[in-house]
């Protein structure tokens, strides 16, 4: 039997482009917000796009959701009320609640339709949207972060690439808003994009310009994404109080016992070391006028 | 005017494939051992392409070069003489020309055309070759290394994959060798191929298991490489003295003033903290009975 030529490509720039062999599509359709699609593939299994995104595989998506989680709540094992923003596929709800300490979890997602398509079609990311401590917020996540003070102790930004609806949750104005929703020691992650092909670099120069400059020290981590452009993925960490996120009890959250794929607490701290040309990209973006 | 549309494409696995827009074939010949392929691209610039893999753009090059050398000399500042086997692009070369002190650079390669065509093209690379302690041997590495005896402080290991010209440089007979041929503390480091796609993976575990078997304690430490399969690239630290490489002065690297564009010294105890995904494969590969 001949294997079928069926392959979603996604360019990483003009002129590079990466491509996977699909067995099928198992769903495809456009939402208010978003072109939704999702295939089998034999490399990667099932997988999710958005906007001709990919935005999670099987094989790989633990690293990403492992790594906007575990060092914030190693940081600050006392994390109580945390706010999603995105994160509609429930990759970051399903590591969070590994935290029994954890007592309250809104996700806040706009599009209605990822969530019901990852329930449906991706159990490995989702199957623990139903935790008892886990409220939807079907709802801008913009909007709805202005109406929050002093009411979250971490705030995690899985958000979509910022071109199309996750546009405005790389704005001074939003972070700004987070500010002001995170309790005292609150702690804000996001997704900071790639330093590698010029567009991913300059949104993650933009972000971070954004982030520090609401927040002050502005922390940057790393995590190889194999199946993201570049397969080099950065993560931005602030802190209402400046903290560190290098120093940490890493001994606390072995005795945790939690299981992990990628994260560890000497990969935590290894993981904010970064290569001169990404700190370079990230000084240079301290500069910039916008 | 419209985008050319020539296309170079490599196979991550029979599934997944990378492409990079060519703007023209520069070369294109097959020596006696391989296929060498040279192409200018507008998203990497020059690229070689030997047997249909990549092996360096001179974009990212800079990347696999770095952490190929200088962790190995931060660690031993005093090595002096140097092995090269394979790196007959010459950024290996490069790299080491950086430290005065070191005295004497051999460069094994068993290609005399990867040279010539490196020299001819890739002036970013092999600028360096004549360097006057860089002496050439065209030579098959298994063989030369067999006649050395306590005669290296370095031996690198710069191989292609091991499939082709490069299989032998993975095995248990070879790494006795270079055992041998390595002065009292000396140290091996190799390319170490990747923990994701499942044959490069495979390849992982059989270098890690073998080298292991030669050295007792052998290290991994990994670098993102965005143009190499998945990203995620390893590299093997082994030494006769079982020096924990991960221990050293930075402060005194850092003294050197060498100017570097990914390596630091922060970065470099960074790059050995693993993922668990791969800290598992490599354990597994420890009990592998080949």
């Amino acid at each position: 039997m001949n294997p079928k030529e069926l392959w979603f490509t996604e360019n990483y720039c003009l002129d590079a482009r990466f491509s996977m062999r699909v067995d099928r599509q198992v769903y495809s359709s456009k939402s208010r917000f978003q072109q939704i699609d999702v295939y089998d593939t034999p490399a990667f299994g099932r997988v999710l796009v958005l906007d001709g995104c990919l935005m999670l595989t099987e094989k790989d998506e633990f690293i990403y959701h492992e790594m906007i989680v575990h060092p914030a709540m190693a940081v600050r094992p006392d994390i109580k009320k945390v706010l999603v923003i995105g994160g509609g596929d429930g990759g970051c709800v399903r590591e969070l609640v590994k935290y029994p300490t954890i007592e309250q979890i809104d996700l806040c997602e706009i599009d209605r339709e990822v969530i019901k398509v990852s329930r449906e079609f991706l159990p490995q990311t989702s199957a623990r949207m139903d935790d008892i401590r886990v409220e939807l917020h079907i709802a801008d996540g913009l909007k709805f972060v202005r109406q929050q003070k002093n009411a979250y102790d971490l705030i995690i930004v899985d958000s979509t690439d910022p071109f199309g609806p996750g546009e405005g949750l790389f704005t001074r104005e939003f972070y700004g808003n987070c500010l002001s929703a995170l309790t005292e020691n609150g702690i804000l992650v996001n997704q900071h994009e790639s330093p590698y092909y010029p567009g991913d670099a300059l949104a993650c120069q933009r972000a971070h310009r954004q982030l520090s400059a609401v927040f002050g020290d502005a922390y940057v981590y790393q995590a190889h994404i194999p199946t993201y452009p570049s397969g080099h993925w950065l993560f931005g960490f602030a802190s209402k109080s400046g903290q560190d996120p290098r120093v940490f009890d890493g001994d606390a959250w072995d005795a945790l016992g939690l299981k992990t794929r990628y994260y560890n607490t000497a990969l935590h701290k290894g993981s904010f070391a970064l290569p001169n040309y990404v700190l370079e990209l990230l000084k240079n973006a301290e500069g910039m006028g916008y």
